[in-house]
């Protein structure tokens, strides 16, 4: 590793640094950037005042040799990161022809005037790597002096995942030669890490796990040039995890592509999530191939409605294999989808017939029952929450293969 | 305001560092601060190594009053916070008993055997306020040397909250005489800071507006001791946001508890939102009550099945004001609820029968139906989220009054 990529990510604004808005801009460039080799030493949070964010690039400007500025661009007074860059540096300010355009352009198809202040934000460093902001007003920068690249970023998420997302992968030099992701579901972190460690993986490459809340992210780095170590490394991961790997960015995503290519139906009848499963589903752009209804039975009534024996809740309780069962067969005679996923428990916090945490689930699939219990712990919302996933990850895994 | 409650809140650890994971206890703690008349200067994250830990420490002890650690007081060889801030200090470490009688007690619970570096963790700095942490191991401490205070916090977030939600409002001097806050809903945050400017509010009040996605929470302090004027203030407040304010957590929250207070019962028909709705009201303690049963259309099949007027939908299309009026008709003769919601629209990102954003909603109660129309942008999350919200909130105002 070199030493000449220690970063410092500077975000500057009043809302951030006194907790209104949590700062995921900073963590999703920091994140960025350590996948990609460079050494993330220091994240600082100012705010809006001139002196403090001066000082905070002068002590950046000491420690590291990449500086990231993230947030004050915009077009008020509050404004000032650009302008503060630019006196330190002793560098003009100039205007940006392309964003003056784009603005200009944005203004028009509002009907609004041109302001001043407006226009501020489409000054630029001199001689600095523009990146044009195509989905705001404000532009990105990159510069460079006396050995630092400063880089300038907007705030708003939108506009500042646009720029990282389009610009980075080409402006910033790469520091690992090779990397790639993989996800695990059905796993804990802890027995993954566990298993990784007992590859023996090179110390060129670097892997790390990302807790998901539903998955788990394996992240692979190469800091040597020698591809097919790479990608033995990787075979070895995908093997040690084969049968519970996917490459989409959720369990949900993953589910619906499976289930478009097999041509599949799915449909769920949900007491303790209470349309967790379905909106998991509907979530995902073309889940209307895959599920056609679905339906929220948060009474024994509405259960009985269905056809769910009633015999078999008064016997068993409405929280017990039996009824998730006689709801899987009930679900299944009103839809005939190929996926029939039913679910019941106690989500508290005050218990009705069983402990809070406990859940029943069955699905049905290929005229084959899986029965699942559970006992979470927590809050109402983790216990509905690690039903969703848990269940997604079951039928993950079942129609996966 | 004293310029003696100057914060810095330092977050320890590789994890937040680099982005692995997003810094909400720092996020918690600048806004519970700046909330009790705290100035929030800086934040600070560095990563779990000595000589950085150091020299935060030492740089923040030159500028600021109240400095917090967040971070660090685990197990392990990297945990190091406490450490740093003895040797900084010139303070021994001393066992807690209380602390150790706890971990004693948590060790024999699951018959493991107590080791060297687990009882690191209830070892605190000499002469500082123990603050007993009833959820995990670590306790939090508060010191003060040369008129600074510092505070040592775990940083797993249920350790976290629990200390800063129990103890803080005993241990920190307040800064404010008196606070409150208030939810707005239904109306943008911009207008409502405009209304709010309007008000002319003493300068000894500020007032904040927090941006909550479903609804604005209005943060309203008192610099002053003078009640009466706080008061009155507060009255302002809620009169001129009359029937749009509500105090519960959440919309869904406070749609429960009146419906509850009514005994009314809530049944929903949803298409585009594909469950959603349901799932935003039983995530409410004591939903059960309220909701029994609910559907998820998403096909015109399935709406076709439970009553819908297929002549409708042919003619009109599915996304259409009529098509949502036969569906919470037809809902409404299925479950008998007090009150029925529909909702179809496009969420995209391909369009089918309308633009991409285009939602139709009708709401039944008392006999009377009102139909709402919205035409949302941006991603399907935001356009499936955005309808949810909008028709939680609109449902609120309807049974509110």
């Amino acid at each position: 590793m070199k030493t000449s990529n220690i970063v410092e990510i500077i975000s500057v604004g009043d809302e951030v640094l006194r907790g209104f808005t949590v700062n995921t801009n900073g963590a999703y460039l920091a994140k960025y950037l350590f996948d990609r080799g460079y050494i993330i030493k220091y994240q600082t949070n100012i705010g809006d005042n001139e002196f403090d964010v001066t000082e905070a690039i002068k002590v950046a400007s000491k420690r590291a040799s990449h500086i990231f500025l993230i947030g004050g661009l915009g077009p008020t007074e509050d404004d000032l990161t650009k302008e503060i860059l630019a006196k330190y540096l002793g560098r003009n300010l100039i205007e940006h022809k392309e964003s003056l355009l784009n603005l200009e352009k944005y203004y028009k198809g509002r009907n609004r005037k041109l302001t001043k202040s407006s226009k501020k934000q489409i000054m630029v460093l001199e001689n600095s790597t523009v990146l044009n902001n195509l989905v705001g007003i404000a532009p990105g920068e990159i510069l460079e002096e006396n050995g630092i690249k400063y880089y300038l970023l907007p705030g708003p998420p939108r506009e500042f995942h646009f720029l990282v997302d389009e610009y980075f992968d080409k402006y910033l030099e790469k520091e690992v030669f090779y990397s790639e992701k993989i996800n695990v579901h059905a796993l804990g972190e802890s027995p993954i890490e566990v298993r990784l460690r007992k590859l023996g993986i090179d110390g060129d490459i670097t892997v790390n796990t990302y807790a998901k809340g539903a998955f788990t992210e394996i992240d692979a780095i190469s800091y040597s040039k020698d591809k097919t170590k790479f990608e033995t490394c990787m075979s070895l991961i995908k093997n040690e995890f084969k049968g519970f790997t996917f490459e989409e960015n959720s369990l949900e995503e993953a589910i619906v592509k499976r289930l478009i290519e097999k041509g599949l139906k799915i449909s769920f009848m949900e007491s303790i999530t209470g349309g967790r499963l379905a909106s998991s589903i509907t979530s995902v752009p073309g889940s209307s191939n895959v599920l056609k209804e679905s339906y929220v039975t948060y009474s024994n009534e509405a259960k009985i409605k269905l056809g769910v024996d009633k015999d078999i809740i008064e016997k068993y309780s409405v929280v017990s294999k039996e009824t998730a069962r006689s709801m899987v067969e009930a679900l299944e005679k009103i839809t005939g989808a190929d996926i029939v996923v039913s679910v019941t428990g106690e989500a508290g916090p005050v218990p009705s017939v069983k402990d809070v945490g406990t859940v029943y689930s069955s699905i049905k699939y290929r005229d084959e029952i899986e029965d699942l219990s559970f006992n979470f712990s927590g809050s109402r919302e983790n216990i509905q929450n690690s039903s969703t996933t848990s269940i997604l990850s079951r039928i993950l895994l079942i129609i996966g293969g």
